[in-house]
Parts: structure tokens; C-alpha cells; sequence
């Protein structure tokens, strides 16, 4: 998500922040995951960001409406709307299935949103909690990744009674798209993987167009001030190690910094 | 853990807290581990008990020295102890295997209390982070649960250099003992398990006799309160469905009091 942020978005400035002393969210209930979105929510807003993404499926799909209305005055930005969008966009007969963290699929969100957009869409839906550990572990790839994949995805793309096989597979939580590999292995090249951070990327991007937010190249280079900053909660070397997986370039532990919600 | 101490302690009464709003432990910094874990023993202390026994393998490995010394005036029982009595009591040559989660292995508690105990033990320790993972999903057994556990134990077991195969090996997580049919097949049947479950629970036993503070059976049955207390800090239904498995005896969601630390 930072990644696709920051190609689509390279004059910005970005303060990331991941919640490593309470992740994983998606197994949390729906009253603490708000209460603990709201707070990362607000370290953000108090080290002056001028919009807020969502980078995280189980906050957006659970919390977006409590942020939203909490900071009223920013720009706040999920992955579920873009990811709905990416879905609606890509399915040919409307069947799309879902997969995500226990709490985003149990809240229904994706399902709301893709309705909304395509009225009659056969939806399925289904958490993969494990994957969140295969991707968390790097095990992305291999036999046991493969073998998490088919008894996740097999039953769930399948035609079942009047449903036909999906077309769509929405990747629905950031962790995901690490064990795309694998996924599409067992998919199969019928079904489109979609995943949200493009076009949540150009929903950022086109949300500060027209509010006149977008940084221009020239007032990026000034001031000084880095152009990506990271903070964690806990954990400056674990952190390192998994977000450089996640980001695709190295990090170093003394880069993140920690902070307390 | 609580189900060992229930067989060994019928006449007492419990009160069982899970942090699940910020579980996993394993994966966090020691420092946090350590402000959770206080927190967490001081709402137990709130609730009146008379001892605490630490029922986590990370808690105990690095949050057991700063229990001990804030809760003095109780006994505070950790994991680590009596699961190197018992690892020690197994080995027939010494080469004991730990694993753990990350934080335990990284902390060296157990390494430090087998060595206490049976100075010039071989050992070797691994984090098995998928497992937690496996066991909270009920994927504890079959080819994904057996494929984790070759991965993670084959290469942990077997003889290295001047190093011979391990004879012993300590389920250093509570997680661990659900996985332990395929821990068994892996790890072949030269390979003593132990688990602390049942030396931890003979040892509040020990510790409450000495102290005068077992629970007589007359007295137990009188005053209503009930034998069994469940507190978590987030998700009753997801505690009730994750915990019956692991006491092995149905849990209702309305059983469970949800509690802010």
C-alpha cells in the first residue's frame, strides 16, 4: 500500500505508522477495533499529515465511518471503496469472491460496497486468518503456503448450487498480495486477483487533486523534512525486518520510531 | 495450562484472564511485554486470588522477574521453571530442543533455566511463529499442520557438527501441546515431549501446600462463588470458540467478562 503510494505519489511526504503492539487487528472485536483505529488515527493527524489513508482492510472495513467522522476536516481515505471499485471493474459475470481477516469478513463491508456498485453481484466471501502468518513468517511461497491456499481458496471459488465459479478473487487485507504466487497457482488463470492498493493510490491521489493538496515537486524538495518517516508501536527490529518485505527495500531499525497510542 | 491445574486442583477456585485484545505476545519487544503482562496480573490481583500462576511461555520467560518483584506478597508461578524441571527429569544425553515464540526464544529463559539446572546441557531453540497461528485456527492437524512442523523441527532436531540429534523437546508455547500429534510424528518416537502444563501445575500445588493456602474441599464448596472465572479483554465469541478448544469443554460467549486493562 505504502509502495503503491509512493510510486503514484513520489513528491509527497509520508508518515507511516503500524500498530505492531496490537496487530493483528482482524481477529479483534469491531468495538476495539475502532477504539484502537481512532487512536492511531489521531497520532497521525497530531504529526500534522494533511490527508489519511487506511492502509489496513480490517481498520477501513470496520472503522473508516468512526474516522471519518472523528477528523472531519482531512481527507480519510480506505482500501475497501478503491478495492470495490478494482473488483467491480474487473469482474465479467459479477461473481467475485472475497477473502480477508476474520473481522472484515464478518463485518461485510466489501459485500456492502460492491453491491452498491453492482446490484445483483454474487458475492462469496471467506478469512484466511492464516495467511496473515505465512506472510508475517515469509513463507509466501512453497508447499505450505500452496497447501493454506487450496483449502482456503478451492471451496471458496468453486460453482456451489446456483452459484457459478468466481471470476473475481478480491485480495482483502494488505498482507495478501505477498502470497499473490501462490494464489493465483491455485486460482488459476481464469479468475482475476485484484488487490487494492492502486487504485486506493489513485483515489489518494485524485482526492488531494481536487482539493488542492497535492504536493508540487519543487515545495517537496524544500524543507528538509524526510520524505518517508516511519513509527511503530513496538518492536523497531521486527518492524525493520517484516515492512522491508513489505516495502521492497531494506530497513533499518534505527530509522523506525517508536511511539505510544 | 488452566486445564492441568483444574485436574491437579479440584477444589479450587479460578479466575482465567486472556489478553485477547493484544495477544499475540510472542511477536512483541520485551519492554512491552513486560507493561502487558503487569497490567494484566495486576487485574487478577484486583480480583482478589491468592496466587498467580503465569499461564504463557512468553509472560513467564520475560515478564517473570518484574511479576515477581511488584506481586511479592503472593506467589507468582511461571512456566518456564518446571518446564525445565521436566525437560531436565526427560533427557537421557542432555540435548534438549526448546521452542518457543519469538520472544521466548530470543529472551533465553529457558536456555538460561536448563542450564541452571544441568550445566552443560546441549541446547537449541527455534520460534515456531506459524503454530500459534495453526492452533488458533484448528488447523492442528493434517498436511499443512505436519508440513509447519517439518519445516520448523527437522532442521532443529537433527545432529549438527559436534551437536547430536536432540532427545528431548520442550513445547515452550501454550499453544504448542494442541499441535502435538503432528510434533509427534515429526520429531519420531526417540524424541521425550514435555509440556509445563503438568509440572507447572504441580508446582502451584507445592507452592499453596507450603504456604498453607491449598483450598480444602468443605470449604471450597461452600460461599457460590464459581470454580471458574473466564476474563478476556476483547471478543467473547472469539474467546469462547478458540478456548473451548484449548480446555476442551464448551465455552458460551456469555460466560466470558470482557474487561479493560
Amino acid at each position: 500500500m505504502l509502495r503503491a503510494l509512493r510510486s503514484r505519489l513520489p513528491h509527497e511526504r509520508f508518515v507511516y505508522l503500524g500498530d505492531t503492539a496490537r496487530l493483528p487487528y482482524g481477529t479483534k472485536s469491531a468495538e476495539t477495533i475502532v477504539r484502537y483505529a481512532l487512536q492511531a488515527a489521531a497520532a497521525l493527524v497530531g504529526r500534522d499529515v494533511k490527508a489519511l489513508a487506511v492502509a489496513c482492510n480490517t481498520a477501513s472495513a470496520v472503522a473508516l465511518p468512526a474516522m471519518t467522522e472523528r477528523f472531519s476536516d482531512l481527507p480519510v481515505i480506505g482500501v475497501v471503496e478503491p478495492g470495490a471499485d478494482a473488483a467491480v471493474a474487473a469482474t465479467r459475470r459479477g461473481c467475485i469472491a472475497v477473502i480477508g481477516t476474520e473481522a472484515t469478513v464478518r463485518g461485510g463491508a466489501y459485500q456492502r460496497a460492491i453491491t452498491a456498485r453492482r446490484p445483483g453481484a454474487r458475492i462469496r466471501a471467506a478469512a484466511c486468518q492464516l495467511f496473515v502468518a505465512l506472510a508475517e513468517e515469509g513463507w509466501t511461497q512453497g508447499p505450505i503456503a500452496r497447501a493454506a491456499a487450496e483449502r482456503y481458496l478451492r471451496p471458496l471459488l468453486q460453482a456451489r448450487g446456483a452459484l457459478p465459479p468466481a471470476d473475481t478473487l478480491v485480495l482483502g487485507c494488505t498482507h495478501f498480495p505477498m502470497l499473490r504466487a501462490v494464489i493465483r497457482e491455485v486460482a488459476g488463470p481464469l479468475v482475476t486477483i485484484v488487490d487494492s492498493a492502486a487504485t486506493t493510490a489513485a483515489a489518494v491521489q485524485g482526492l488531494l487533486r481536487e482539493r488542492g493538496l497535492l504536493a508540487r515537486a519543487a515545495r517537496a524538495r524544500a524543507g528538509g523534512r524526510p520524505a518517508l518517516r516511519l513509527l511503530a508501536t513496538d518492536g523497531a527490529a521486527r518492524f525493520a525486518a517484516v515492512g522491508a518485505r513489505f516495502l521492497g527495500q531494506p530497513i533499518e531499525p534505527h530509522e523506525v520510531e517508536i511511539i505510544d497510542l
